[in-house]
């Protein structure tokens, strides 16, 4: 998928919105445990209850690989019935990889390959020749990390030298190793008031913004700081709408929550004159 | 599994040696092909081969990845495998992992929980929350990256603060997280000459050593900096070892490439008057 095709999205969706798939099989409505995949059965309501007001969906694959070859095989199957039936959806394996050359080249091959993913999270610890095998992918993007939402980000990302913090330098660097049409960052929307800085430092890239919602990021602030001409972002949420309830209406209740964050969306859209 | 029980079996087999299943599809011998899990054909062989002159097996999670459902099950049965037959072998997680809290904890329970790993390679980028959740499993490890053996190693960990390399702030920052009972260290072997200050640092760490062989490290070196009264070693030859051969002498190659090793290994653990 090109960067235009996703921004052509987001004017028809008049959303930025990415429904994160964190799908705990202890979280989930206690109804499904009787169906024979209960993780693919929860994802398959979600996205037939969301994909109108979606552009991208993000399994995390932590909560795929904890149940093993079970969950393994629930994230292909969610994979491939988002790519039949919602092509235009841009899919994101969050995965946060990296590893030495020949590895990430393997793991690109997991997502890119084996799977339909249009984009894997990376993380930057390795340097160039851990992201680079991400990047010879057509049509595929790496979404790197570069300032995240959590508490511990402050333990190594704003280490600073030459005036140039950690999380800065893996920008302006990974910057020269891809294109605004492969490689997007992660920035955490805990951090909205740096996103100003970043956008000084890669105006076009996208930028995938964890943390609004559950984690306590502001959706006007991201876009204040965080939106370009193209949009520009992709805001996520996980638990704020997949697990809006926990009974059998689960699935209208992602739908209502889904909608009134697209609707937020719409406004900042409108407000940055962009639809 | 504690330091002293992997002392005990250093001592014991007069090996610190790391076999790395980087087993991949396209390199295994082709007669494999014709059993019905070509990946489990061939760690069993290497494994059935090894196992006597080898501490550690680490399986490295992107090859199985790579594979799919078919991968994640052959991965299961090979830890299965080595916890049932050499229950005293340590196995590691080659996985990078590190992600929020919340997800790390479901990573460790795939690691830890679902599978029998003793441990799980982790990425420092995201800080002490992305760490701890795998710390809490008791006789776990986590192996942290420190300093990796790749080129693109240069890109980040040397970057400078105060006259501390952010390696350097990795390993001062996160000993305090966890102990010596659950926390190791990635130090590649191509940097072997910064293992004597990284030893002043953690004396009395694990080390998990990559690099050694193909990756043009050696062990001597590795040896003198490194090694403490309790080894402190783990030394992985991946490529050296499985990849010996590709015909159906594979197993017995790998095997004499093993006995290479843990003989010069045996001559430094005698030179260094550990047994």
């Amino acid at each position: 998928m090109t960067s235009q095709e996703l921004f052509e999205n987001i004017k028809k969706k008049k959303s930025f919105l990415c429904v994160g798939l964190d799908t705990d099989i202890n979280k989930i409505p206690r109804h499904l445990l009787d169906t024979t995949d209960p993780i693919f059965a929860f994802n398959k309501q979600i996205i037939d209850a969301t994909h109108d007001v979606t552009v991208a969906y993000k399994p995390n694959l932590a909560f795929y690989e904890s149940l093993g070859v079970n969950g393994w095989n629930s994230l292909e199957k969610t994979v491939n019935y988002i790519k039949y039936n919602h092509p235009d959806i841009f899919i994101i394996a969050d995965a946060k990889r990296g590893d030495i050359g020949n590895t990430s080249a393997m793991y690109a091959k997991a997502f890119f390959d084996h799977m339909e993913f249009d984009s894997v999270t990376v993380a930057p610890y390795m340097g160039e020749d851990s992201v680079k095998p991400f990047l010879t992918h057509v049509d595929k993007w790496v979404i790197l990390l570069a300032l995240t939402s959590n508490k511990g980000a402050f333990d190594f990302q704003f280490m600073e030298e030459n005036n140039e913090k950690l999380y800065e330098k893996v920008i302006k660097t990974s910057a020269q190793w891809g294109t605004e049409e492969n490689l997007m960052y992660v920035v955490g929307a805990t951090k909205a008031e740096m996103l100003a800085d970043i956008r000084k430092l890669i105006p076009n890239h996208f930028l995938l913004v964890p943390g609004v919602g559950a984690q306590g990021g502001s959706l006007e602030e991201v876009a204040k700081n965080g939106m370009n001409n193209k949009c520009g972002l992709l805001v996520n949420s996980s638990r704020g709408i997949i697990y809006a309830s926990d009974a059998e209406d689960f699935a209208a209740k992602a739908r209502e929550n889904a909608i009134a964050v697209q609707q937020d969306m719409e406004k900042l859209l409108k407000v940055h004159g962009l639809i």
